[in-house]
């Protein structure tokens, strides 16, 4: 049997949705199909949609669960109507965290960073220039300017972190590619020359192999960049210098790019300089 | 006076984060110092967090405000002991959630997608990179495999705007920038011929002229490329283009990225192949 979930908002729906999802993610063995439905600011947009979460029930049999954070009292009228399960965020802690401030909430919808926001803007935007500038080892000039430098071997996840740390957080993260050419005449991988005066930013990630193996092929199949001998081999020279020089390191097969991201703040005790919201 | 808040967690904290700013965007007139404490895996970093939220709660002479989403029951009671006003995001909805689906919450820590993750790791990342390569109007040759194309002049979000779009949906956004070899002999600004068999999937940006002048006077000071009138020319010359064309637009001078994002898939009928969490 499967349940349908909404995720409603007159925002982005992005709390609604995060919230839900949490919440969802606790209940394994239910099958839910998860909707989210945002920019619902208009009594006409919340009464087409009650018509649709009509229908659901319906179709599923089953009444849907509905996660709001609608702000607007009449919008919200609206939505009640509804058949559905209801969790209303913002009515359960509202009342509640007005009395413990002693103030009135304004209640409106979410502001969220506008580009017209300068310092905060401008924070978030110069370190996703930062990261694709200083993207795959591309320049080493910069590195006094990042504020971590992520390295590891080629398609270990870099590239993505680097921009999910400056999108989400204003943090400038540089990346920096282990090649062949930072191999020693003996095999072993030693600091590159461009990183060794950034020895304290330098955070290193590592994966599993044959995952490895798996997304290089996607790129270049069946090539000896993606065997699994090569991806082994990398990886290990990486890992033994990440040991040797007491560089911190994830494994990035385990976590979402959110949690890298989150476990890097912690662990290197980075500053943000912008928090979505 | 200001009041501290505390957003903790035994995962990343982006929901307690999320929802935790939400709710205290409600309240502008109080002056809210928000700290965010993930990864709380253990009773020894409870009871170290719990330390410092009671020198706070003496510093502050107000009792912070918690807001947690702690999975772990031994965790969680450690929490409690530290003064404050608490809200508990899971505790509350959980129970209540357990009734209506009539089954136990796993009530674990919320799985993310791991990169270990095939299908969704790999259409994350393929994302990434299909907006890195096809950022700044670099290649024309893959629009073909585009979910959507964003155009605008030169600075007015396109790039980080389709970064979002990847990292957050699994959406496949390319972007071209409009340039003086888009103009016509006589000055008007025409569809590049790269984007007219695309023109279903374009999405336009605009921007406050004066907003745009400060942004490329950070890039290039003092160029003619920063002047209010070129950025005023550029813009009336993309806007005509839009209306001409029927191309919707967003004016990104308002609006967050995630703003601009979740409008897009709204307006545009997006299909995410990624969802966060």
């Amino acid at each position: 049997m499967t349940r349908t979930a909404f995720f409603i908002s007159d925002g982005t729906g992005i709390t609604a949705e995060t919230l839900g999802r949490s919440l969802l993610a606790q209940f394994e063995k239910v099958e839910i199909r998860m909707i989210t439905k945002p920019y619902i600011d208009s009594t006409d947009k919340a009464q087409a949609l009650v018509e649709i979460i009509t229908a659901t029930a319906a179709r599923d049999g089953e009444q849907p669960i509905i996660i709001d954070t609608i702000v607007d009292v009449a919008i919200r009228k609206v939505i009640t109507r509804a058949p559905g399960f209801k969790i209303d965020i913002f009515s359960t802690f509202l009342a509640p965290l007005e009395e413990e401030l002693a103030t009135h909430s304004t209640y409106t919808v979410g502001r969220t960073h506008s580009i017209g926001r300068d310092d905060v803007y401008m924070n978030r935007i110069d370190s996703v220039h930062f990261a694709l500038d200083n993207d795959d080892g591309a320049r080493t000039h910069q590195y006094d300017k990042a504020d971590i430098i992520l390295v590891g071997v080629s398609r270990c996840g870099k590239t993505p972190t680097s921009l999910y740390l400056a999108l989400q957080f204003g943090i400038r993260a540089a990346n920096y590619p282990f090649t062949e050419d930072d191999l020693d005449d003996d095999g072993t991988l030693k600091l590159p020359r461009a990183l060794a005066p950034y020895r304290h930013k330098l955070f290193g990630l590592t994966i599993d192999a044959r995952r490895l193996s798996a997304i290089r092929n996607e790129r270049r199949p069946n090539s000896r960049y993606c065997s699994l001998d090569q991806c082994l081999q990398e990886i290990q020279q990486a890992e033994a210098l990440y040991r040797q020089m007491h560089i911190p390191y994830i494994d990035t097969t385990r976590f979402s790019i959110e949690e890298i991201s989150t476990r890097m703040i912690a662990e290197a005790g980075l500053q943000r300089r912008f928090s979505p919201r």
